[in-house]
């Protein structure tokens, strides 16, 4: 077997951001842990982590970061069962959608965390690169639009997340006076959350507008909100995000009767472990009360 | 002189995503779009953009995408005195800490986008990133921690963003019952924005406190709020940002009589045009009601 103390110094390392700070969680000297790391590269015959501009993994050292984390989780399971074996924190390394954590994603996973000891790790995407980080086995799980998983891990349909085209009253009534038109689409600055934001895209190929638009570019869920509620755009934001602002008139839906649906799919790796079982049962039972049902349809590419 | 009718092509299907729409923007055909990238690549003899797996400028690329983009803030001070001109709308290519973003910006700036006919590019980083896009020349404008300008900029204080340590009624009950201590803080977990917070060390630096804690990771301003609020753990949350939490009891600031504070910088380019002039000025007539004055020691950086 390989030997664990190695790859257990490169993980606190990376961890902590340093040697020392790394060495001081494994409770060892700098100098032992920097004998570990160098053990470690002299078997591989290649570095592990760089240490300019700051300390990070290489990709060989990543692999066997990925590869120490799987093996944690299967430790956990055991010490689930002997707990004189650890300590029984465990940290779990996911990739959500901006959205999810801006909305249901911490009320519906604290209770959890406090209950199973567990720690996040968490990483923020767009879809593709969250499910490039499952198949290089970099997260445990992921958040995203993407019904088929990738090699090695399953994937579910947890329900619909629900988009409302909001403004500020004083930008409605500046730009959508007369209600959503093509005019009005070719003059009111959107705020989108990147240049290829499908979202913005599925909404005006609803209203067949297919001309250039104003936009701004705001890489930050909250960020775009806050950018609406100060007038400066119009954009498409999460029901459940917005609604407060809805009740008190901060906001305003344009377009009520054409709400767009965004299907949300929990990946996790097939063999986890329990504890990636058990968040998986934890979520389904928890995001009911946060997204819509899956239209029948949708919920077969589960 | 360069071509502009080339970079114009470039900067439309980078700013759109593609030749297609890229074309819709100019009011072209997608051949004469094509044919014009072809021209500027066999001129330089380099690819400008990448076309897989998605549409992006290439080093080269972005270079002469930030030129073409100070070209077009000297062309709005043109504009804006012979009007007929052009359109007279202009982006801009900003850097914005997260926590900026989450609180004092949109609020701030929302009058003068409007007024202006400005349409905002943001991109969040951390303070190196960002610095690093002034030096680049990719970004017109930065907020950051760091008083120092990069060479052809200028960077001046905003003001001081207060941080407190807080945490939801039941986590402070759980881990702080007795008050902030070396053992409290070896066991409540913290939220980080990242592995290398320099905020939530500075607090334990601040606390004596040097071992090792447990600690969830979430990039995302707004993330690490909604999961305090959910009591997954505690952190250090920009005042304005978790007053209204307070006031409801949703929070409890966890060590009232020590607030951390972080300086703020506005750094622009030296030659940035009359349009960055003036977003400078309306910066700092604005974000006074978000931001505390420097203390005097703090301000000689600027």
């Amino acid at each position: 077997m390989l030997d664990y103390k190695l790859l257990e110094a490169l993980a606190a390392i990376v961890d902590q951001g340093g040697f020392e700070r790394g060495a001081q969680q494994l409770n060892l000297t700098q100098s032992a842990v920097s004998q570990r790391i160098k053990l470690l590269e002299a078997r591989l015959g290649q570095p592990v982590v760089v240490r300019t501009p700051r300390l990070l993994p290489t990709p060989l050292g990543q692999r066997l970061l990925n590869h120490a984390q799987q093996v944690r989780l299967l430790e956990h399971d055991l010490l689930d069962r002997i707990p004189a074996l650890g300590e029984g924190t465990q940290r779990l390394r996911l990739a959500i959608n901006a959205d999810s954590l801006a909305t249901w994603w911490a009320p519906t996973i604290g209770d959890f965390c406090h209950r199973r000891g567990v720690l996040l790790d968490l990483v923020v995407d767009d879809q593709e690169v969250a499910l490039r980080r499952m198949r290089d086995g970099e997260v445990a799980g992921c958040i995203c639009a993407t019904a088929r998983p990738v090699q090695g891990a399953r994937a579910r349909a947890l329900g619909r997340m629900r988009y409302r085209v909001a403004a500020s009253p004083g930008f409605a009534e500046r730009y959508f006076v007369e209600g959503v038109s093509t005019q009005a689409l070719a003059r009111a600055p959107a705020i989108l959350y990147g240049p290829d934001d499908r979202l913005q895209q599925r909404y005006l190929d609803s209203q067949g507008f297919k001309e250039p638009f104003p936009h701004h570019l705001c890489p930050s869920s909250e960020g775009v909100l806050h950018m609406v509620l100060a007038g400066i755009g119009y954009a498409l934001i999460p029901e459940c995000q917005a609604q407060a602002a809805f009740e008190r008139g901060e906001l305003v839906d344009l377009d009520p009767s054409r709400p767009l649906d965004v299907p949300l799919y929990w990946h996790f790796w097939r063999h986890g472990g329990e504890l990636l079982d058990a968040l998986t049962v934890h979520l389904f039972s928890a995001s009911d009360d946060w997204l819509l049902p899956m239209e029948t349809s949708a919920s077969a590419g589960a």
